[in-house]
């Protein structure tokens, strides 16, 4: 027996205990597993120095060497994190629809937990701490498989939460970390079927890929975002400089941010410069098509490529549209189906957008950096779903469930 | 550009139309294919008398021949089949949940369609009409690929459909067939991601691993199932003896049929003889443990495989077990997670079971024969899903959508 088909076996037996936990010994251990983070915090704190030392050994630098590292701040954050989900509702048990039918069997959909959940995630030990949290509240035993250059800091926040775990009477094999962070462990978590009812990658498009690719247990694809901002004829021209802005610039390095600006004929010769002294003083670079390139100085000329891009950086690619089927027929072509948003003032256009426009959330007059969990009220979240199957858009603790039928009969069969 | 890229293309194209398209267009359209269906019975019956002929010939025999062949009858149901799917709840649309964050962004889950849903099937020409009916009624276009023997009535078939919607002014790409029944083209049909959101695999257990070992294309596995009845201590004999009948025999090569049977130790010597004739009347052969074989005459001895297989056939294996935990440790062994039922009069032990038995459908006193769409209610079903992500159980309309976040802003921006 292979070592992931070992872990996969412990983590179904865990699932078996999780399934039937009350909340509050789920919350109990989930708060036990704060405090013990914060008491290791010199041993956790030590193994991370040694994961980033390393790393740097290695010529490896910048965000990266900053997602990799843990400080006293980010160990509390992780602490707080498991309280707050300590703290949202549990999803388990609730029951979706019940109903009687003519022949008297009682039927009811009742939401579950979904087994063990595996987690392919890039250097960053924040996940870790995240993951472990939300699977277990939702009832489901995890397999995490980091990043190779986290993985001392890894398994000693692991081991801390087994530690807890087992004072909490529950397995330790609610989480488990993949120790060999080779490719063949990887590939191999893709084909646990059997064991792994649900494998989510976070991390860049390269690893999402990977695990679309090569997975052959059910995967939710999370996160490359082309989101894009279509300002339409009737905008409110200061609101649409707002969103424009905030949307790129806020955070330019996530998935929810604006990577591309349309805009009507009817604004090119009034919103156009606007808004390009406006990205160009926050040290946007433009990418613009002719339209865009005759009105704002400094702006270079877009290419194909540029339209399919999600820079994740200070850049955006700009085009002028006719109209509003224009922009929706740029965006069916283009866009990852994300986010989208329509700056407007008129009742019709907005409506269409909503309607027509195929992504996981569609925005009318606001920010495309809303696609969050923690702002649509998730409490927390575990991804953003880019595809269709299961969940789609910010996932929370819902998402990480399944629903069963529970039928109540008297005797029936079927006639 | 491949035939089945372009298939795809085609269908994104016609799945934009039918995404937006109101409820009373696509059932006049539905009623419109039934009325061409059965306008092209000489065609279409023709067509299938040729197909079953080349299967003859070519030495196919028995039940797969039947389930190929074509009658009036069979034709009359097709079309009353997309009738009643005309009849049904759209469910597109529907706003699932609507809130206002306290920055005055409202946020709604709304219902949409799939958008182009795959379907890889076996020589049943009623599923082609079946698939297109629910999938352009849940607003997707289809792609179908089905089994070679019935390729001539499958042509046939999509043609007459494609004629019907073009006749409704919606696109006749709605529905396709592809033409090419080699394995290339379902493997090709595996991998079509960026056309295809969904892929079901509707047949049997070979068809379903080979979809599930090969497809990057987000997929819901259907249907295998190795159904226990658990006949407790508690049980009402009577009502055993007449479940256990009813879902061995009723139809014993459906996936809901039961398989195998567990009694508790304290029935041995009374429900075990008398299950057993009850059975060899209906001609099941039964094949037992020890304890089974010392009680039932004609029973012979069950292997290790007995326990895990599908029979679909008049074959039982039976076992006793010493109390509900073993009957529960059997069944988290050996389930495929499809159907499962406790027969009892204990209140503990009928809820210790629909909680702790991790299946798609759980029953109490009640035959496993009812995991269906028709029986629960749906008024049709696509497949019943074994898999825990999206769906799990009988799969209606409702399960062929998905969702999508609308909001509302009046300029909000991110903080």
């Amino acid at each position: 027996m292979s070592m992931l088909t070992e872990m996969g076996k412990q983590a179904k037996e865990a699932a078996v205990v999780l399934s039937v936990l009350p909340t509050p010994r789920k919350n109990k251990a989930l708060c036990h597993a704060a405090d013990a983070l914060l008491a290791a915090k010199d041993e956790i704190l030590a193994a991370n120095k040694a994961d980033v030392e390393a790393a740097v050994a290695a010529g490896i630098k910048g965000a990266f060497i900053d997602r990799l590292t843990l400080t006293e701040k980010r160990l509390q954050e992780m602490a707080d994190g498991l309280r707050q989900v300590a703290s949202l509702d549990d999803p388990v048990g609730k029951v979706l629809s019940m109903k009687t039918l003519d022949n008297g069997l009682i039927i009811g959909q009742k939401r579950v937990p979904m087994g063990v959940i595996g987690i392919i995630f890039e250097a960053r030990p924040n996940v870790t701490a995240d993951a472990f949290g939300l699977c277990l509240k939702a009832g489901s035993a995890v397999i995490l498989r980091g990043g190779k250059e986290a993985i001392g800091t890894n398994k000693k926040v692991v081991s801390v939460f087994q530690k807890a775990l087992e004072e909490e009477g529950l397995p330790g094999a609610c989480v488990q970390i993949v120790q060999d962070t080779n490719r063949e462990t990887a590939n191999e978590m893709m084909r646990l079927n059997g064991y792994l009812d649900l494998l989510i990658p976070r991390g860049g498009a390269g690893l999402i890929q990977n695990v679309v690719q090569n997975s052959t247990v059910p995967v939710i694809q999370t996160g490359v975002g082309n989101c894009h901002v279509y300002v339409d004829e009737s905008a409110d021209l200061e609101k649409a400089v707002r969103i424009v802005i905030n949307a790129k610039t806020q955070r330019p390095g996530v998935c929810n941010a604006c990577e591309s600006l349309l805009v009507h004929e009817s604004l090119k010769d009034t919103f156009l410069p606007m808004i390009g002294k406006a990205l160009q003083e926050k040290q946007v670079e433009i990418r613009g098509d002719e339209d865009t390139c005759a009105r704002v100085p400094g702006a270079v000329a877009a290419t194909e490529e540029d339209w399919a891009t999600e820079y994740e950086d200070y850049i955006i690619s700009t085009r002028v549209v006719k109209d509003l089927d224009e922009a929706i027929n740029h965006i069916r072509r283009y866009s990852t189906g994300h986010s989208e948003a329509i700056v407007t003032e008129n009742y019709t256009n907005a409506q269409r957008f909503l309607n027509e426009v195929d992504a996981a959330a569609v925005y009318v007059n606001a920010s495309t950096r809303f696609t969050d969990g923690g702002q649509f009220g998730f409490g927390a979240e575990i991804g953003i779903s880019t595809q269709k199957l299961h969940a789609r858009g910010p996932m929370g603790l819902t998402e990480l469930t399944t629903t069963k039928y529970i039928i109540y009969g008297d005797g029936q069969i079927r006639e």
